[in-house]
């Protein structure tokens, strides 16, 4: 999924093992900037904030501002009271003095185990080793010690033009479960060359999230650790009219969909991704009945099955609480129409064609409700015996 | 599950096979009175309604007088437009014929395969014979003849007392797939030979299913076909008092509950009927963080997992939208709590006896958001390789 890391001028990345995954897999990441730079973030909407998300936020709206991002996966250091609030200021603040830079200018992350307050003091006696192994050529290493139940890691990138002037946007995310349209989803940490005021950034990270990993469910549960960074290095690009603002929001937006599509294609234990693409009188009402019809359970099982099961499909969507008539629905899998006028349109040959759609990693399901326009879709997975055994036996 | 099964005075049972299930199991059943009695029903909010939901609503409307209950299993005669349409009058009309009684008086129920219309030429074809099977011992036969992926048949009983007098009420439903808090959740049969109008009948029922079947989930969808029924032989005890209505009710409540719990139980697949009780500042509070808990799929796999996971319980607590003070909040698995003051308690005999709760079949997980004692809960259960093999297998 990963294609070759794209450089961006101004950062260096390590990833390392520090004893907090008792595997003694890579669990600490580290992006530097050159220098303080402008930088946003979003956080999750869960009532209960992991420590490092108070502390990042806090840093951010103090300064919008950052120079360094540092995560630790294996342990969440959330639900962790004043220990882990000590443990986030700490740990930062060690990689900072082996930095030799101010605290306030390191915004942590972390992901795993949640209750355990985070070992302050095994990311602190591996500070020096972890800077010392940050290079430009390191952002895999980086992208592997962010990952927990992760089967591949995730990485994206895409250019941005306007005349002969062109600039970098690089993507590195984590996650697989706890997956859900509901803002930040995860860990991700986005890096662009470009120069632009924080402001700007933050609307701009938040208008590709709300269009991309705010429409990816894998479990409908939202973590209390899930936050997104873009920072941006200045080393290229002014963001200074129209069209340049324009270029780089639709490569970032390509960039959060990779990741996104990433994230569901991974999604613990999933083996599709399947765009619910729903039409129709408001989007409001396509919204409402693609994530409805995107997390019914029996739709998800039935795409694992790979059923075309039109009738748990619109049976779902009769549920969503959006008035229409089922006499004018149709259903589409792929090309292949198996629902129409109220009525299943499933000749032999139909049923195979969509059967036969269903058994692809990446297909889209349309839904339309009638003569509306309006469109909303969800990217969602299956739900199969894989998604159990990695639920049932992993504590997050 | 099923006790012996109560006879109630004015009502007889039939359940045989008719064709329609290709396995030559019990498809075809029925109830009738001695006479037209007082009938009430509560019906799918789906927007999507099965063409026999339509005509009973419809046949209930007329005259608020039923005589039989006809169902068969294996096909729900939903999203069949016109020719399921007919088939549900034809198949009614059959065993109307038979009987020797307005077809107005028989209402049909369907669950099962949809978008295939019904084989109403199946049923025409048993009429006689299912007629000539009618007698009071054969509600076993009835309760197996509407079971679809049902691992057992479900019966409840309860008798009700006011001085010398006693009344009985026998509640015979199926359910085990697309059971959810949102409304009449399968097919549900309540019989009593008490007297009362259809309009008390229909009052009572709706109270009954709120508190009960409207709090059990297993996967959150809701079906085209649900519908419960409850009729009235007026043979025994008149409902003609406050102290009477209160005793019937408590019985009623009581034979919903049960069968609520029995469809938890035999929820595809399931091995735990878990309820997730909740104490909060207002009872709507308390309704929405227990529903985002009890359908939260991590939970549901925790649940699976025996795995005292507070973390995903807090964690879906916190996006249910209700604002709470984490550190202020307690989560117990049967007696034992496992967080408190936004950490977790859990030393190694809790964690321990926790688990245990865990494996037993039922039990309670109680989560109280500060001060708050307004209550709410939900039935659920765990989500396991079990529910994935009948769902990705079935085609409902």
């Amino acid at each position: 999924m990963s294609e070759d890391i794209m450089k961006i001028a101004g950062f260096r990345f390590a990833g390392i093992a520090s004893g907090i995954k008792k595997n003694g897999k890579k669990d600490l990441g580290l992006i530097v900037a050159d220098a303080p730079v402008n930088a946003a973030g979003v956080f999750t909407k869960n009532l209960v904030r992991a420590a490092p998300v108070e502390l990042s936020i806090e840093r951010l709206k103090a300064s919008s501002k950052a120079q360094a991002l540092l995560v630790n996966s294996g342990n969440a250091n959330a639900c962790t009271g004043e220990p882990g609030a000590k443990a986030s200021v700490d740990s930062s603040a060690a990689v900072a003095a082996a930095l030799g830079i101010e605290a306030g200018l390191v915004l942590p992350s972390s992901t795993g185990v949640i209750g355990v307050p985070l070992p302050a003091e095994k990311i602190a006696a591996k500070a020096e080793a972890l800077v010392g192994a940050l290079s430009e050529e390191s952002a895999m290493d980086f992208a592997e010690a962010i990952m927990t139940t992760d089967r591949f890691p995730k990485t994206a990138s895409a250019r941005f033009k306007r005349q002969r002037e062109e600039g970098a946007i690089l993507g590195i995310a984590k996650g697989a479960g706890m997956i859900h349209p509901d803002m930040a989803t995860t860990l991700g940490f986005i890096l662009t060359d470009a120069a632009a005021p924080s402001s700007y950034l933050r609307a701009a990270l938040r208008r590709a999230v709300d269009k991309t990993l705010n429409r990816v469910s894998v479990d409908g549960d939202t973590s209390t650790n899930d936050s997104f960074y873009l920072l941006a290095s200045g080393k290229g690009m002014k963001l200074n009219d129209e069209l340049s603002k324009r270029r780089f929001e639709e490569a970032l937006f390509k960039v959060l969909l990779s990741l996104g599509e990433q994230m569901v294609s991974d999604g613990e234990g999933a083996e599709h991704a399947v765009t619910i693409r729903v039409f129709a009188d408001t989007e409001k009402n396509a919204k409402r009945v693609a994530h409805t019809i995107g997390t019914s359970l029996l739709v998800k099982t039935a795409l694992f099955g790979k059923d075309p099961n039109w009738g748990r499909i619109i049976a779902a969507a009769g549920r969503a609480g959006v008035r229409f008539d089922p006499s004018k629905a149709e259903i589409f899998i792929g090309e292949d129409r198996v629902f129409h006028r109220g009525l299943p349109t499933m000749d032999a040959e139909t049923e195979a064609k969509a059967a036969a759609t269903m058994k692809t990693p990446r297909y889209e399901v349309r839904v339309k409700l009638g003569t509306g326009k309006a469109e909303a879709y969800l990217i969602t997975s299956d739900l199969g015996h894989g998604y159990v055994s990695v639920n049932a036996d992993y504590r997050s």
